[in-house]
């Protein structure tokens, strides 16, 4: 039996998207409402036939359904929860998709009074944005992480693990304080560092801009795929999750300076060291099915 | 007519072994001689036929070559030219493949005095190593750089120019110092930066490695892959390079500190003009056909 009959997902961009593609080729019998406020992405959501019913207003869109998922910037979700708190069907569960969650869950449970709130992030992407960008296997093999407040029954957290199950994922729960300081690590710090460093090569005055792109294969042209990803989004994220980021961001810079010392005091021994101990990390991630064994990542040669 | 009929490669690693696939496929007719210190390396090399004659030393292995490429790491390159000094052909070409050019320029010129030194730099790899790593294609739309000290005939420097188009690659030339400042935006402070990340996030308290392993997906996992790459190679690279990767260094630092303020004092809009910026970079990467347009580097989902 499917853990919900009637869904409705409120943003389709590359995530929404996506859960929309994986719920009809999961689930087809569930009953599928969307909505964008963006007329052309609701445009291409018809086009290419995602959802049953398409609508500008979340509101609408929520009516009857079992389970809404938000899936907008983190800095949208308490304006989209004063839209639908009106309309929502008792018994409903509200969950999210953001990159953030302990901001997201203050801002949903206080908006849904009376609501089950249950927030989730499913740790997947690419670079690209839009209803276009979407597919349904995005979420395959990847980590579904929930962070349900104090007082959710389990069997609720159960059931939104079985959709997210169903849809390919691996779930975990946790503390929404603590998945905001380990996506600072894995997801919001690398980010950061992927955009700061773009912004950098592209300012040099010593090395043109051309010179940067041609000779781009040397390494740099890897971070430039994270900083082409949606600037709004990721601007809500380093606004909502501004503790753990500055927390990590310092020991990052830490480490870094103590590098840069030891390049400038010529120890060849600290900087091999370090060098061989991070290839074990790589090892772990492949081994834990997270990326691909193939070199380059698999780009085609 | 081929630029060289009798080719020497010192060092059979990534690079080396690519080198010599790819000489062998586009030019079935040259006398292809290898060496290697590691007998491990020589017994693969064997074992994959990449050369007409394996040997375990230097000197011997250059005896009538009228090309020598040295693709060990760039550390090593002084040692190399004084084992090959005596051993040269008359009018025989010595270059290498290094990823640092003005240390290993002096240091071949130093040690080969009269000797035609170009020495190159073909801006591919992955992060792989050894001689069962390497293929015949990896240079195919990659750039090979050039820099000839002044005083080579330009006619030399076209004829090791033909020789990297024979294998598919695209050929600049200029001269060594810029292009240690080139690469070091493009390549050097790239892979300093995955190295620090990745070792950053595995010595956290609070967020464990398996954390970090599991919920890679996020960002995380891209910096991982560089960060794989050969640590004797980058310790090298690092302490040769060292006055143009800390200049590198210290504009990347002052934008990640200004980004860092922006965050703290929620600058949203510095945020966002600058996540949409990089954007343009990454567009002109693709366009410049020096990365695939797919989603995620194409990785298989």
């Amino acid at each position: 039996m499917l853990p919900f009959s009637r869904v409705a997902i409120i943003g389709m961009g590359l995530i929404g998207s996506s859960l929309a593609r994986a719920v009809r080729q999961a689930m087809p019998t569930v009953r599928l409402t969307v909505s964008d406020g963006d007329a052309a992405v609701r445009a291409r959501v018809l086009a290419l036939d995602l959802a049953d019913d398409v609508t500008d207003n979340a509101g609408a869109a929520v009516v009857d359904a079992d389970l809404v998922i938000l899936a907008v910037p983190v800095g949208a979700m308490g304006a989209v929860a004063a839209e639908i708190a009106g309309e929502l069907a008792p018994g409903a569960i509200v969950s999210d998709v953001g990159s953030v969650k302990e901001r997201v869950l203050t801002d949903l449970v206080a908006g849904l009074p009376g609501v089950i709130v249950i927030p989730a992030h499913p740790v997947a992407g690419t670079e690209k944005s839009g209803p276009d960008a979407g597919f349904a296997n995005l979420f395959t093999d990847r980590w579904c992480i929930l962070t349900p407040p104090p007082g959710v029954d389990d069997w609720q957290v159960a059931r939104l693990g079985d959709f997210w199950r169903a849809l390919g994922a691996k779930v975990e729960t946790m503390e929404a304080a603590h998945h905001d300081r380990v996506l600072a690590v894995t997801s919001h710090l690398p980010h950061l560092i992927a955009y700061s460093i773009v912004g950098t090569a592209s300012d040099l005055e010593t090395v043109t801009r051309s010179e940067v792109i041609k000779y781009s294969a040397g390494g740099f042209r890897d971070f430039t795929r994270i900083a082409a990803s949606d600037p709004v989004m990721w601007r809500d994220v380093f606004l909502n999750n501004r503790d753990a980021v500055l927390e990590t961001l310092g020991r990052f810079t830490e480490d870094l300076v103590a590098l840069q010392r030891a390049i400038r005091w010529g120890e060849g021994d600290t900087l091999e060291a370090l060098f061989t101990r991070t290839r074990a990390i790589r090892r772990g991630i492949i081994d834990e099915g997270q990326d691909t064994e193939e070199p380059d990542f698999g780009r085609k040669h």
